[in-house]
């Protein structure tokens, strides 16, 4: 079945409730045991709130794309919201974008920029430029920001430390063009070329504008340098409140998870700065709407660096946190991950999520703790994370009867 | 998500790298419980290998096409490579052609043959003539080899003992035609009749040909007549290569399989004639390759063959040899079959086939031995064989993230 059936089916019987649905992401949630003891950091964490949960909910594991498939954060994202992420690739630059609320038009095209270090000879030395301040980015960003290369205006835009969007605005910008990111050291950053014909003029703008960057940043290193990476333009979807007739919002501290969340038309909340203000956001926000995204980035970030036990204290945190959200005693409650990232592999990878459902209309497992190992014995079974949202639907009695 | 999207997608995300895949293919590997025992052939053989490699790895079940479909050779391995069997549909006729290095052309028409016994009013008593020997059958191809018929010329070509090929060669020389092999006896050998009015002539031609055939083999009582099926053109489809960036070998006995892995790409690498002379040319081979497919044919004959000892009995042999290939520490193993053959059945049948995954990179579940009632409770699930491939890469980290 290709996802416009999925969502036309789902956008013929969704029906607008009162009901409150809530989908917990616990980025990079699933990971692999430690040699040590065989547990994964979700069965060495103390989790009696989650465990609570999957005891009196449903559990099982999901795919993010398919098996053996490692996604990335968008296409992990956009399962998990119900869109099939093979069919609607989002481009990074758009993600960033978005992510800091840059008003994106149709045509513009977005790409994701690094500050970063090269050496006298030109090889870069640091793809980060040792994760500058985000100030000092937002400093050196208006030194790029607002120029005019053959007719096209460039914003450069600070995200986070080393990080900043570029978006193309004019007649004809393309996005079919490469990275200049070689995504290594010890080379030079990458020409940037046309992958068709029609974006010949465009890489052309966009080398001149690197070019120009590196002048005028060779007296500021460890930043003295920028890399390219994920030129893009805003895909056509439809919202959730078209497809699932709900009112969502989302709660999420790092910018590209925002962007996501209103690429598919939630409400972005304000989020704090903590695990602990994003929960906080949810119960002050929880009268104003049915459903609610609120996304956890700690463990994905714990997992990269291979950090074992800080993974496993976040989900310890997030379990402490998850407690006032069950007194609300949502209609429907799932937690579940984008994609697993196992501190062994300091990465995202292909290893399925556990996911629980919690709700008064769930039928229970004989599941009786929330972990990798036990989810395989869920009565969900194993699927893909697009069936997540019509199922926590189904849950929420959002659905009508399919055919007569 | 079709075949091409997953195939273009893992085009996209794959890498070469110097991690080494085996996958060890036991045709018709699943079976059904003996009555008395309540045990299946792999549960009945004694495996110490396999369910070592089983505790250390992760289990599940495959179905090869989906469930209740009971799959041929070339549609059950197609999915173990990771080609959706439903797309790529392989005739007989091709296989077998390529399966004896016959070097088939883009244009030509291949077909199987059997010898078989007709009696004397021309009903078929035997599908396979006695199993002649593979000298006779040679002989008898001599017989009809060569002839043309309305400007076709026809190869026909000795396989082994009953089995031969036949290839078409000419102008608008067509595929669309059925099967004179009537797959059962006590009736006579069906008319080939154009299953599209393009194919008419191509109809009237084998036709002539079964009865140039008939003539010529009067004489040789049992193989006194012809059958013929599987008339197809080689499809076109990218190589594992290709898609993959793998340098993949196989190693098989049976002609059959080396022509599929032809087929997608393979190097076929001399087999020798038992099954420790397969596992010994995979080790004098391992260096030069990183993607090993080894195929024993004998589980599925035995299976064929009603003889669910004998099929108990190579399964134990396979589990002896299997030692030495753990020795060498491949990154990822497999262990499955393209089918159930249970010895119950004297077929191929529609069962999920147990597999098992070992590598550093699987996350071990808690099945600790290899037969089909303990894959019911594996880590990977049940899951379609196309998925097989993606995840014995991913488990060689020879696949970089999907989406930014």
């Amino acid at each position: 079945m290709t996802n416009n059936l999925d969502l036309e089916l789902i956008k013929e019987i969704a029906l607008p409730s009162p009901s409150k649905v809530i989908l917990l992401v616990i980025d990079g949630l699933g990971g692999l045991p430690n040699p040590e003891t065989g547990k994964t950091e979700l069965e060495t964490a103390n989790t009696p709130n989650l465990d609570q949960l999957a005891a009196k909910g449903i559990c099982g594991l999901i795919d993010p794309v398919s098996r053996g498939i490692t996604p990335g954060s968008a296409p992990g994202h956009l399962a998990l919201f119900g869109y099939n992420p093979v069919t609607f690739n989002i481009g990074r630059g758009v993600l960033e974008a978005i992510g800091i609320d840059f008003d994106l038009e149709p045509g513009d095209v977005a790409t994701r920029g690094n500050f970063c270090t090269v050496d006298e000879t030109g090889l870069v030395t640091d793809r980060r430029a040792g994760r500058i301040s985000t100030q000092k980015c937002t400093e050196l960003c208006q030194l790029l920001d607002g120029v005019v290369i053959d007719g096209v205006k460039l914003f450069v835009c600070p995200v986070r430390e080393h990080r900043f969007v570029v978006v193309f605005r004019g007649e004809e910008v393309a996005a079919d063009v490469s990275d200049s990111d070689p995504q290594q050291i010890g080379v030079a950053p990458k020409i940037i070329t046309a992958l068709c014909p029609e974006a010949d003029r465009m890489a052309g703008i966009a080398n001149q504008f690197v070019a120009q960057a590196k002048k005028a940043l060779a007296q500021h290193h460890p930043a003295n340098m920028i890399l390219l990476r994920g030129f893009s333009k805003r895909p056509q979807m439809p919202t959730m409140g078209e497809v699932y007739k709900l009112k969502p919002a989302a709660i999420a501290g790092y910018p590209m998870y925002r962007g996501l969340a209103r690429l598919v038309g939630m409400e972005v909340l304000e989020a704090g700065t903590t695990i602990e203000d994003e929960f906080t956001a949810l119960k002050k926000n929880y009268a104003n709407y049915d459903f609610f995204f609120l996304h956890i980035k700690e463990t994905d970030s714990a997992g990269e660096d291979g950090d074992f036990d800080r993974k496993v204290k976040i989900i310890e945190q997030i379990d402490k946190a998850l407690a006032g959200l069950i007194d609300m005693e949502p209609d429907v409650v799932v937690v579940t991950g984008d994609h697993s990232t196992p501190a062994l592999l300091k990465g995202h990878s292909w290893h399925p999520v556990p996911i629980l459902l919690h709700s008064k209309w769930c039928r229970p497992d004989r599941v009786g703790e929330f972990s990798e190992s036990a989810c395989i014995f869920g009565g969900l079974g194993r699927f893909p994370a697009m069936q997540i949202m019509p199922l926590a639907m189904a849950n929420a009695l959002k659905l009508t009867k399919f055919g007569a």
